[in-house]
């Protein structure tokens, strides 16, 4: 193999990321438009992997390349390595195709020594700095390259702080900098046995084998299993001559954003630092300036800078994150890079561009992380509010958000208490459907236990409600109403706050921001509108939550869950008589109560529909959820019903499960007790009558029967739904259209998709379930070892949050196809949590999905991610 | 379409079973070998089918034909329908192509009427006779054909006998039963509107038309479903003249098989009355004689039967059971089919005319129903003390054999009991892992709740006992130790007896037998691995449970469960401190206590192998699963531990999980705590290293990972055992081999194969769980809803006994293609309780696997399966 392994900075180019690294790539680039750039080379990625293939040694192919580029270097800046005159001093710095911590540090003023020191004390004009560069250097050369625990070097120059009295480094003198280097250089030879190198080639050579070192240093391995980089791409190496900002009132040194990173706005935004060095930004020891500022003090390199600056914008074509440094007048560009930007920015931004005619609206809408719209939604901490706030304790993000208001144990005192005017917080060990009405009123959710998607985290996602799930570290005690946090005792009413999209919970109260949505937003949507191909639906189980829907933008219900409606505190009891009825006749009395109540319900969510499709869920969940678990709600029941308290218990222990995800629910209900599915379909039809007759919205509701596994299970149940939806419209007189469709969520549905699409007229794909079974994971309990797998890198991606395309994907894949094999033009959609996931969202519309139904908020979150699809990503 | 309607029976044989049903196409073949048979027709199926394409009516073409049959018919017998002097009459019997109850009985003597009946007065010359056939014709044909209630006719008869006080039918004179005749026909009249039909061709389209429309009565509707017949393939109607066994001492009537149908052995079997017809051997009036005196009252007629016997076996190859009726000298043949018989009896047989030259071993093999060999490896009842025994309740039958003994209800006492030489049986609510113990002690186990698989009856199973599962009807109270069945309570200690192969419980003990297996056994055994391709292995979890495999015929051990080794009391302490241990130092010693034990199982199991493969799985179960239960328990553990009884209640409260199932348990546990693994590898590889050295068996551990769905789950852990297995061969100067390999029992992991394959050396299908995750079935709950299923038709059979082929099925087949792609010999098998049953090793066969493991007793059965599967069965 013959391989260039060094290019010079004018050799390169930004398309060569994977050989040069971002950072390589872009100084070439700059270099190559004719910016002033300092020069110097990469050292490629390929150079790396070779180094790991010669059992970390650089060949000497590469080393010759490196000392050639060297010269061209000296050349090109009249400086030369190791020159007593006129040193050339140069920075070395790790730069992989993807950004990546955990990797080697900067290395600045490689190339001194005893000697060279001597050129720069003179070329600066300034001994002490260039003896405090030179002992900085050993320091970090030894730390980094030599890997000497950074104690050691600490340890001096705090007993020279001591021995003379200094509070701060800034009072030692030159003579002080001069003892500290010959100590530095002392632990050097203790640790190593070797002097430091004072040869500048070999301290190079040193500094580049230890940044091919660090790409396999523990952090950098982690870092790359999290984020699913190649573990074989390896890392470049870029050198460059050093420039100073700190060489008198005509140097400097500044950062600077293309546009506002915050808001978008399209004007320059930085800081800079008159003759000062980068790391004095940093340090804060001096304010910066803003970069306003140097139109007045340098108009000329405010003036070349800011032509720099739109020029890199119009040639990246994006906003521009860019370093420079003024040395004696003279401008230098040491880094461009795209700017990282809030989500508020980056549609500003996109929008903006694409008016301007710098990019198309593909490009912007390509551009924009979809995810990231959650920002644009929710309430937010108000930032200085936040800064004083104490951190207790971090869960997991399970609703995004912010949220303040007093602490609640129970779902009735919160309703209590927000009937009180109150703002409040529901805390619970965990949720339960039991929970919802205390949900839907407290301003956020907090438990201690449940996974991301745990009944809290689901439900409330559902509800755009922010919450804070499985924060293992508060010990909740429901019965004392009061939790326990790093040995602070929260009771009832007491004031917390959270932040559902970090999951960080804070003590007291902090002001919330709700966000205006701007017309970028509104402009954004309409051109991802224009591209997408994909349906969006929502998951609403309340005329409240389909409004929301409707307004960001749901075409549809694609999930209205029924179980909900069953949890109403007025309509309990009458659920708990059907369960425990013991004869059909008893049972269609307790069903016949809570019909019309169960027809308001969808005569509500229909009218916020306006016409739109309703797909309704029948009975899902087990019935012993709906029974009381509480001793005195036990001892209630029992006197209700006019049983024994112990005859009670036995029913109860009765209808539990081993593993009830696996057990008695969905349309095993219906079949076990078509009543049920009968009362609920007359319920679903008598409403969609009635809103047509007095509203006039065409309502062709879905309906749906859940957890289908075999044939017979459908067919079944599509002659009780039918023959009780041709009864009604018989009654009524109504020519009234519905569907009779299937969740697919069992792995033998999609196995027998085929024989099930001869009956079904939809299917919708349910992700949660079909995932917990394709996996063998139940998301209540996999929490238990998770943890152990993402840290061991088993489990890269929660398969909960985004979908696995390799395993249920391919069930999903297969499902289609036997789908439309029957039946070619089967409506098919989702409407699992997957379905407002941005990357399962990718995959649904490759998988030729008709429609996702989401949760409301994620409703423009999906509208943008399907435009995306639709356009290649 | 012009079609054969009719077929007379020299125009059929015995290869029309479809067109002419089973029977009809005998009497055809019959009558074509030249066999003495009444004449008659058969109507087909066909003309079934058009009949209801028909709105359910003969067409004229059919009753054309029926018409000019019926005229070939009374020239063959010389005798004319509705002739007063010699009136043709016939029998009308149903007849199906494969042999179902539920459809219409016999119509006999069809053709009788106010006139004929004076005819066959004359021609019996007994006119009771004459009108007693005439008055029970007229109420089997308004009880079959024009569906009268039977009790309508029944009270006449029971007037006309009051009336005259007498006390028998036969009591009845002519005179009397003349009258009877005219209340009967008053009946017809009232119920119908009209007169009984005199026309004997409207008889006979009336009695074909009822025999067409029994078809589809519930009981043939539902027994069609329970043995998957389609419902579209019509029943035959076979119509013929009738001839008499009661005309005096040269006439009679007999019934036998060519072979004996208890014991097969070759000498014909039958009884026989003289002067008598068929249904006098029914009601049990007189006592049949043995076949065998017929030879010394009708010698000629004994020879002419034994001869026909014996044409009719060989014609057949198989052994007959054959009606018979001699008139006036002359001998007819009514009926000849295949016999059903014994286990034993069909062992026997087959192997005799295999040597006879009758049959090839390959039909031999194919002719034994597997499953039947189970009656031949279990204890029995003894039939006469099984007739006196009282039925209590009838549960499943979730392991075959038979059992009686005390019943106790904890394994505690049930051990105690044994040790002091009582017969016991385990009576509990349902089992659990504590209860190993005590379920090998007794002789047999009977649980209220749980399926045929659940914990009782899968490890009865593999244990080879008696079980009967899921018995409702009995209230076992375990506090009480008692249990209660329709109010008789059954006290510690009082004797009961279970049927594991019926599910049937008795009161009181029953003497059992235990078979002998006869030299017949061996032969099949021997002949079935002639031809079967498939190994056979067994799941075996003791030295015990493996001896007794290896006797009957196993190939080595499929899977070697481990955890049962943890639930021996003298280790559940060190099992306790290792769960309950909070550092890996604290686990480490707990299993350190373990190891020597767990390794002193695997040399036991090695050694009873003697050389044979052994898999064994790694630990399975959750951790929970080895916690006490009872509060008792829990506080002894507490102080074992130096724990409270209240962190005691946290530390178990915190392990219980919501769907175990899905929960931490398989590869999760030893991912979490790979020191398990590391012990359990540590123990295998040290035993086997210590069996070779010691006995000379060169043994071959296969290490087996649980529940693995994930790639890097495998890579992982097989790291982690080989590790282990590396380090203890370099300790003990070692080579031995040992394969590391997983089971596939999640749904992903078939989805996934060729990512497995790339490191497991081999694959063993869970399909137990793979069952239960691909329906989304838990086997323990699935009892609330699994009886409607078979009720409502929605699940014909039971998928945890016979593999779902469209579903779990293709789940299998992507598995082994995916796995094969990666690894053309991968070594693939089944380790499920699958692995036994018939039907699905024929599909194992066809799926291309290498072995199927079962529980020691079913492995004979496997063989033979295997052989058939080779044999395309």
């Amino acid at each position: 193999m013959s391989n260039k392994w060094v290019y010079l900075f004018k050799e390169g180019n930004a398309g060569m990321k994977a050989l040069l690294g971002g950072k390589g790539a872009n100084l070439a680039e700059m270099t190559n438009i004719g910016l002033p750039v300092p020069q110097g080379f990469t050292v490629t990625t390929e150079a790396c992997t070779e180094y790991y293939n010669q059992n970390q040694k650089l060949s000497k192919e590469i080393t010759d390349e490196i000392d050639k580029s060297l010269e061209i270097l000296e050349a090109q800046c009249e400086k030369q390595f190791g020159n007593k005159e006129n040193p050339l001093l140069v920075s070395v710095r790790s730069g992989a195709k993807f950004s990546m911590p955990g990797m080697m540090d900067t290395i600045l003023n490689l190339g001194l020594n005893d000697e060279t020191v001597a050129g720069i004390a003179k070329f600066t004009n300034n001994e002490r700095f260039a003896f405090d560069s030179y002992r900085r250097f050993i320091q970090m050369f030894g730390d980094v390259v030599q890997e000497i625990h950074k104690d050691k070097f600490d340890k001096v120059l705090e007993d020279a702080k001591t021995k003379n009295g200094y509070k701060d480094d800034t009072q030692l003198t030159t003579d002080d900098l001069k003892e500290v280097v010959v100590a530095y250089k002392k632990i050097i030879k203790d640790e190593t046995g070797e002097d430091f190198p004072m040869d500048p080639k070999d301290q190079l050579l040193m500094a580049i084998e230890a940044v091919f070192r660090s790409w396999n240093n523990n952090r950098a391995i982690s870092y790359r299993n999290m984020n699913d980089i190649p573990h074989d791409i390896g890392t470049a190496v870029n050198v460059q001559s050093m420039v100073y900002g700190n060489m008198g009132d005509d140097s400097g040194t500044g950062v600077a954003f293309t546009r506002n990173p915050a808001t978008g706005e399209n004007k320059l935004f930085g800081e800079f630092l008159i003759n000062a060095q980068g790391e004095d930004v940093v340090a804060g020891i001096r304010t910066p300036k803003n970069i306003d500022e140097l139109k007045d003090i340098m108009p000329e390199i405010y003036k070349q800078f800011h032509d720099i600056a739109k020029l890199l914008e119009n040639h990246y074509k994006d906003m521009q994150d860019i370093e420079f440094t003024i040395e004696k007048g003279k401008l230098y560009m040491l880094q461009t890079r795209t700017g990282k930007r809030t989500a508020a920015a980056a549609l500003c931004a996109a929008v903006d561009m694409e008016n301007e005619g710098l990019i198309t609206k593909e490009e912007a809408i390509l551009r924009l992380d979809p995810l990231s719209l959650d920002q644009l939604l929710h309430p937010t901490f108000e930032a200085a509010a936040l800064k004083a706030a104490e951190l207790l304790a971090t869960g997991l993000p399970a609703s995004p958000g912010a949220a303040t208001g007093k602490v609640y144990f129970t779902a009735e005192s919160v309703c209590t208490a927000v009937a009180n005017g109150e703002e409040t917080l529901l805390v619970r060990k965990e949720t339960s459907p039991e929970d919802i009405e205390g949900m839907y009123a407290a301003n956020g959710i907090l438990t201690a236990r449940g996974g991301m998607t745990s009944h809290a985290a689901v439900v409330a996602r559902g509800m755009g409600k922010c919450c804070v799930a499985g924060c293992e570290s508060i010990k909740v005690d429901e019965a004392a109403r009061q939790f326990t946090v790093n040995g602070q005792v929260f009771k009832e009413g007491d004031y917390i706050s959270l932040n559902g999209s970090t999951g960080k919970v804070y003590k007291g109260s902090i002001k919330t921001v709700t966000p205006e949505l701007s017309g970028h937003f509104g402009e954004i949507m309409a051109w991802a509108d224009e591209f997408r191909t994909l349906n969006i639906r929502t998951n609403a189980d309340t005329p409240k939550d389909a409004s929301v829907a409707v307004r960001f933008g749901a075409e549809g219900i694609g999930l209205c869950r029924t179980e909900h409606m069953f949890f109403d505190e007025y309509r309990l009891p009458s659920v708990r008589r059907m369960i425990l009825s013991e004869s059909k006749e008893q049972r269609e009395n307790a069903l016949a109560e809570i019909l019309p109540m169960q027809k308001e319900d969808f005569i509500g969510i229909y009218k916020a529909m306006e016409g739109r499709p309703v797909t309704v869920r029948l009975l899902d969940p087990p019935l012993h959820e709906f029974l009381p678990k509480e001793d005195k709600d036990i001892k209630a029941l029992a006197k209700d019903l006019g049983i024994t308290y112990e005859d009670m218990i036995t029913v109860i222990q009765g209808l539990e499960e081993f593993n009830p995800m696996l057990g008695h629910r969905g349309c095993r209900l219906a079949i076990t007790f078509p009543e049920i599915a009968e009362m609920q379909t007359r319920a679903i039809m008598e409403a969609a009558i009635e809103v047509k007759e007095k509203y006039g919205f065409d309502v062709v509701p879905e309906i749906m029967i859940p957890l289908v596994g075999i044939r017979e299970e459908f067919t079944y149940l599509d002659k009780v739904v039918r023959d009780i939806a041709e009864t009604v419209k018989t009654e009524k007189k109504s020519d009234i259209k519905y569907l009779v469709g299937t969740m697919i969520e069992i792995p033998r549905a999609t196995l027998i998709a085929d024989q099930i699409a001869e009956t079904a007229e939809f299917f919708s794909f349910g992700t949660n379930d079909l995932t917990q079974m394709t996996y063998g994971f139940s998301r209540d309990d996999a929490g238990k070892f998770i943890t152990d797998y993402k840290e061991k890198g088993i489990l890269p991606n929660d398969p909960f949050q985004s979908i696995d395309v390799e395993g249920v994907g391919k069930l999903v894949e297969m499902a289609v196809k036997l789908g439309r094999q029957t039946k070619p033009h089967l409506k098919i959609g989702v409407c699992g949590e997957h379905g407002g996931d941005p990357n399962s969202i990718y995959f649904f519309h490759k998988a030729g999905l008709d429609y996702v139904s989401c949760s409301p908020f994620r409703v423009p979150i999906a509208r943008l991610a399907a435009a995306q699809a639709a356009l290649g990503k």
